[in-house]
């Protein structure tokens, strides 16, 4: 059995959904759908989840969202006539939207909540109907009915440990499933959303709940890329990867899939396929616990920008017992995450998103910093971004850090930072952010169009 | 005005003493001279420490250590004989011996420690007295006179920071002053010595109270040299370093001067220069706190032997807030000190001295990590030798990386880990110790021979 994500743009009018559906009913092992909100129909078009977020603001600010109301209706009425749906599932949406507008809105959050999963929630409605419209037996089904508990963090919820055994009752429902995406209840009934893009997640968490055999994840690109398709020109697809391979390149800019995704389906040991709606028959990108592998071979190289280093230096610091814990204590205390912290004999670096450096902090963590460890010198590099190059073979390797590291020497970059090691599959530069590009289209160059090692 | 060290094969003979003291009485600025206690005269022979050593212990274990003292003093006697010294300060040598074995020995670590100084404290009044002999005004000075005054860490006693003014009473002693390295006194006057090797620690304390203007270490080298000569054959010799290149080779397995040695000079900024008493015409190396550089000019490569790596990975680490710190608590309550903690996004692993986990206690770290942070996985790597290369023009450099990692690459030396870019002025490199001796000469070759670079 397969659990099938669509995303946006693979609902985005009538039809995408024709497309949808075809490749769902060619398949008769796909069996749970899960959808994403109507996407953008062209580049200038509007997702409907932002015009769900616009009516929802208006009518917090106004009382009166009448107009952004309506623009949603439209959308969904457009789509629905072109399926040759009747206006009685409009009516519904229409209504349905109407319901959602009359909430409390005294919890701000909470309200956007049960506005925003609208989308999902009558694009899963519509799916259905569209299906049962040419004789098929599909199913919209709740999270609300099949148990997908979320915690009470709105916007930014989690699910609930338990919906996993709830969400089973799936498997005795006949024909298929369509399953909105994106949202879920909390415990005392209220609609509450992963952050945006958390339909995959959505469909990570049912493929597991349901031991799947695979995780089909459609989107709109044929598989994920050795390297992102705005930095370097027409990169090759990449036909494997393992779980942590993807987690690497999915953390450091490669935004295939939403960050969370991966950990359901990790935990229950289901593979994922990312494939194209609108190439169906393109094999994807597969991702599992392992594959095979030959040494030295790299599968992809992200770069992701907005990095800080705090620079933190003292004579004799590696004699200090705790000076480390003591220092990452300053972080924690002020509420900052770091990414890495290499170190030399006197001196530790501290490496995390320069974005958490708001007005008044970066001066307290050095004030803190100075004052309480008493160290020689500290201070900040800002505007740094961070190169990694990902594949399970690098392991021990011998000769891909002297490609990479000549590589980027050919292209006069600098390298404030090498990090290799650490993690097994992972080999990560620091450059600074007006060089990252550059850096990434060396690398590919070296590690996938240098014929010599091909 | 100079302080100056002389290191026990300085000292080791009467030839030596007079060599010792021609290079003190060529330079008028040299004004305060510190000695260690008579070294080895040949490769067979066995240092006064270790004498007194062995004296103390028999005396410790069977209350009669005659023969032992004997050998001590034959040791003084044979180089007052042919300094043209007369017997008095044999005697004088004897009596003192005798003295400090009448001491308390229910506390062995104060015991030891004042057997031990009496090798720098005699060796001391030998040099004052064979001075004075051919007519120079020198003269002895206690370093319970001067107020060295020390904690009461026996064997292992660290200055206290009131010495830094007591021993500014030097500078009303005319002549040259001629000082016992090794140790001081505890406030309550009990001798306390610093570790083995300690006298260098004594001339930076000295010369950083007094203000020198250098601070001249004498011992048997001409040179710091670019590789240790053990590794390397014939390497060149080092110029010039800053304090913190030199801190970085002497912590990665460059002994040319005690580990604890840089610091007094550092912080009053008194350079350094080591120099060879059989060789004083040579130039030596001189340590200073900035000099000029080229960029990507290397200085040295150094290694050490004995390290191991706990390798530690969860899915999704790097979103639990405190992890990092969390692992390194875990390590200071069980005593652990560590070198280096580079982390991936999922995973961070922990170099430290493997001679820190004795039986028994790696496997509580492990259970620890497992237990207490719910981990995937928890593995140690051991066997593992650190490889750096130091230079302070390698900041930010373009090619350096490439170079080191390409000689690696082909000299076949697989990485276990690349570090690059935390100290501004060192490229880190983890191999198997197997493996390290081929890396030192790659790099070395690379580096100091390659004459594409010189």
């Amino acid at each position: 059995m397969k659990v099938a994500k669509f995303g946006g743009t693979s609902l985005a009018n009538a039809e995408q959904i024709k497309k949808v559906c075809s490749i769902v009913l060619a398949d008769s092992e796909r069996k749970v759908i899960v959808v994403s909100a109507p996407g953008k129909r062209d580049s200038s078009d509007t997702k409907v989840t932002d015009l769900l977020i616009a009516c929802a603001q208006k009518h917090l600010q106004t009382g009166n969202a009448d107009a952004e109301l309506e623009a949603v209706v439209k959308r969904f009425k457009d789509i629905a006539n072109e399926l040759g749906l009747d206006d009685e599932i409009v009516k519904m949406i229409k209504s349905d939207l109407e319901e959602r507008l009359k909430l409390d809105t005294s919890h701000t959050g909470m309200f956007m909540d049960a506005m925003k999963a609208a989308g999902e929630d009558n694009s899963a409605k519509l799916v259905a109907a569209y299906l049962n419209s040419i004789g098929e037996k599909a199913e919209y089904v709740s999270p609300k009915k099949a148990g997908l508990l979320m915690s009470d963090e709105f916007g930014n919820a989690q699910v609930l440990p338990e919906s996993y055994e709830n969400l089973k009752m799936i498997n005795s429902i006949e024909g298929i499933v369509i399953f909105p995406g994106f949202f879920g209840y909390t415990k005392d009934g209220k609609v509450a959303t992963f952050p945006r893009g958390g339909s995959d997640i959505t469909g990570s968490i049912l493929a597991a709940a349901l031991k799947a055999d695979l995780y089909e994840n459609f989107t709109d690109v044929d598989a994920v890329y050795a390297a992102h398709p705005g930095l370097v020109h027409n990169p090759v697809a990449v036909p494997e990867l393992t779980y942590r391979e993807m987690r690497e390149l999915s953390y450091a800019g490669f935004s295939v899939l939403h960050e969370d995704t991966l950990v359901p389906v990790f935990m229950a040991g289901v593979p994922v396929c990312i494939k194209n709606t609108n190439n169906p028959s393109a094999p994807g990108t597969k991702i599992s616990l392992t594959r095979d592998y030959s040494p030295n071979h790299v599968v992809g190289i992200a770069s992701d920008a907005g990095f800080c280093c705090i620079y933190v230096s003292k004579f004799m610091m590696n004699r200090e017992v705790g000076f480390g814990r003591k220092l990452l204590q300053i972080l924690e205390d002020e509420g900052i995450s770091y990414e890495h912290t290499p170190s030399g004999i006197d001196n530790i670096s501290i490496i995390l998103k320069q974005n958490q450096l708001k007005a008044g902090i970066e001066q307290k963590i050095i004030d803190r910093i100075k004052d309480e460890l008493k160290v020689d010198d500290v201070s900040i590099d800002h505007d740094l971004a961070m190169i990694i190059i990902v594949g399970e073979g690098m392991k021990n390797t011998v000769g891909t850090a002297s490609r990479a590291t000549t590589a980027l020497a050919k292209a006069s970059i600098s390298l404030e930072m090498i990090n290799q090691g650490s993690s097994e599959i992972t080999m990560m530069f620091a450059v600074r952010e007006n060089e990252a590009h550059k850096a990434v289209i060396s690398l590919y160059n070296e590690f996938f169009l240098n014929k010599l090692y091909k």
